[in-house]
């Protein structure tokens, strides 16, 4: 076979690299347990009357055929998910009898779209989903757990750069342009939503020209737009525009508490601001809208984004109403691997190499290796018998800091060459060598 | 929507039994890291001349293609893969120049088949596979090194009926057959590997028909078959039946070689066996088989199979041969949950439900909780400010063991009624209580 190429679209990671993945999705796990979300995998597959529901997506939907099919439909209508939303909404209605509202849920797991794949928009990619389910009713402040939950895990993700979570509230733009008398919100939030790609001027001309609005109209609606605020300074903001509603009031008042809600978790890397441009176009969202950008790559759009949504599910009976948000685990990582060099400072999860003296003594390196890894050490034994110097090179190329001789009854910092007497059923490397760190390329290179 | 009903094959579970498969996944990541085995992810996607390399699977894969898209051939030619043999054989040969070599891998990621589901055989499941491949040569240790550490993995799974791994070697069954003067011992070894399925007369009629040996040979072909020994002893059993080839003593060597160095790994939940009839059918193995039976559940076959191949991947100019073992976590899991009722002690990661007084007073509980997780105790606060009685079956109905009363800064153990002064800076349950944990049903019913 000769030597094969990736396939655009679908990222791959070296073992270093997969080892930034790994820490990003363990320590999003690690936060949503600890807040008390439980994890659910669902199949990779939907009925394709399912995944076409939303119609604007249908042409990113993979069918599945088996080879020898005869049906060219594809096997009994199947095809891969396009998101976590979808399914999550099947499987809440399909165990609604089995589980407990409301229900907690995160769900890490891989999706595919056949689009054309550019910088963070992958065919295949991971996401990260926490979404709040009630049966019938479920309260606002779960709007504010879920947002706090998102902003602590973001936090705790301290090797990448600073976030920017954006919120709004759409009954705050909807009672506002209600409040000015607008007669399709929907079309007026869907041109709106253009602001981040298109000039002010133009999306006027849009309003006045698609939605029929007036031009001091398209002038106030722009207004509500342009404000932010990374406090509830902004309510005082959109009363100065001087239009009432009573969805308008209670959109800020949602919109205030969610964002005083979250003022103690504010850091130097996460930012919560209330931003009124933030609509979320055509989606079903019918009250808190987030977006989030990351800092020096705010051209990738949106990495982390969700909502409140009425009606996630409903089976004609009873309807599911639910908040939660989504964050691009592949959208953030792939592109910061491909541009910062972010890596492990190892390939290998083994903290120390022990070393074989010869074939016939290699039991006495596995028993030291054994006391090791009974004490959470993770080590591996060397190769082969060869001189000590190639058996230290093994290590070096795998980025794996300590030696350990048997015959010598010592280990080597290879880094610094200091070499101790140690006993493998007590020695403990330093917490920052027991498992590889996330660094950046150019760190790592200094360090060596 | 009304109610969604399961795909046929593509199982899913509640999220108390996610658990059960979390904790194995787990479990076999902890083992295979401490022994040093790094983890990677492949695409689920591989080009359909990969797939269909090894013809006899080619009417298991299922082909993508794209909703509009226009040629009826699929997407590109790509299909899901069925195993992560053939991806990582891809993997290694696209990034040769990246790794290290031996190369230690896990891979724990989800397959598809498209074949007829049944008990343990799913069109979508989850398996667990570690190889280690060498550039050019691999030496034997490397056999004994998968070996042990599956082992030391499966030892681990304490929640697990028993495992016996059964363990062969090609070059003894081959060797055997080339000192018995058979001329096609790929055709004998096909028809040897029906053993477990035909009885040994029908088996011996084929071996005359289909193979064309001679009566005396074929029961010296079976004779070797039924020979099995949880120690080397074996090698005598082998000796006895007077058959001497050079290849035949380089498999004694080997297989006697491994059964001895995991002896001291064997235990009353995991046996490893020299077992003779193991051929693992018309795979490319070439030396060290394997294949592992789960205590109880036989008729489901192998749950656990892998061995040694010379030629795991070849681009031409280098060769990379490799050994290893794949686990069909899915096969496992899914059968005993079905079956035995397998499950977790609670739903949610939360270890205490935080009482709410009023809504007013919700930050106070909230506080509580952010004392709590800020030393790993995993907490929700109560969704409504109900009676306490209320919150407390609210507890209940989740296996939640402890309700916290933030207003009388008490804690309460709602299995045996005890409520204690408590500080949330300082209280830590026990350590049992802190994660869920597996059980089954039964055992669960009882402790309530």
């Amino acid at each position: 076979m000769s030597k094969p190429t990736p396939l655009s679209g679908f990222p791959e990671l070296l073992p270093e690299q997969r080892v930034v993945e790994q820490q990003v999705i363990d320590t999003l796990r690690h936060t949503f347990e600890l807040h008390g979300f439980a994890g659910i995998e669902t199949r990779a597959v939907e009925p394709l009357d399912q995944l076409l529901r939303k119609g604007d997506t249908s042409k990113e939907v993979y069918l599945l055929r088996r080879l020898h099919e005869e049906s060219a439909e594809g096997h009994a209508g199947i095809g891969l998910h396009f998101d976590l939303t979808v399914p999550f909404a099947r499987y809440v209605l399909e165990n609604a009898g089995k589980l407990e509202f409301p229900f907690r849920r995160f769900q890490i797991q891989k999706a595919w779209r056949g689009e054309r794949p550019q910088e963070g928009r992958y065919r295949e990619f991971t996401q990260a989903d926490i979404d709040i389910i009630g049966r019938d009713e479920l309260p606002f402040h779960h709007d504010v757990e879920v947002t706090r939950v998102m902003v602590d895990a973001l936090n705790r993700l301290d090797f990448l750069p600073a976030f920017r979570l954006q919120v709004n509230n759409r009954k705050l733009i909807q009672g506002f342009y209600a409040g000015l008398g607008v007669a399709d919100t929907d079309e007026v939030m869907r041109i709106v939503d253009k602001l981040d790609k298109l000039p002010a001027e133009k999306v006027h001309a849009m309003l006045v020209a698609e939605a029929g609005v007036d031009a001091a109209t398209a002038d106030r609606v722009l207004s509500l737009a342009t404000i932010s605020a990374a406090d509830d300074s902004f309510v005082d903001a959109v009363r100065a525009l001087g239009v009432e509603h009573p969805l308008l009031e209670e959109g800020l008042a949602e919109l205030g508490q969610l964002v005083r809600a979250c003022a103690d978790l504010v850091s130097d890397r996460v930012q919560v601001v209330a931003d009124l441009s933030i609509a979320r176009g055509l989606d079903y969202y019918t009250g808190t809208v987030f977006e989030t950008r990351l800092e020096g790559y705010e051209s990738m759009g949106s990495i982390c984004s969700g909502g409140r949504y009425d009606a996630l599910a409903s089976d004609g009976r009873t309807t599911y109403p639910g908040v939660g948000i989504s964050l691009g685990v592949s959208r953030v990582v792939v592109p910061l691997i491909a541009r910062t060099g972010l890596t492990a400072t190892r390939k290998v999860p083994s903290a120390v190499v022990v070393a074989v003296v010869s074939e016939e003594s290699r039991p006495e390196s596995e028993a030291v290796a054994g006391a090791l890894r009974a004490r959470g050490i993770p080590c591996e034994v060397a190769a082969s018998a060869q001189k000590f110097g190639k058996q230290i090179r093994y290590a070096e190329r795998r980025g794996i800091p300590y030696v350990w001789f048997p015959d010598q009854g010592e280990v080597k910092d290879i880094r610094s060459g200091d070499q101790v007497l140690a006993d493998p059923a007590t020695w403990t490397p330093p917490i920052d060598d027991l498992r590889p760190q996330v660094v950046t390329s150019s760190i790592e290179e200094k360090k060596q």
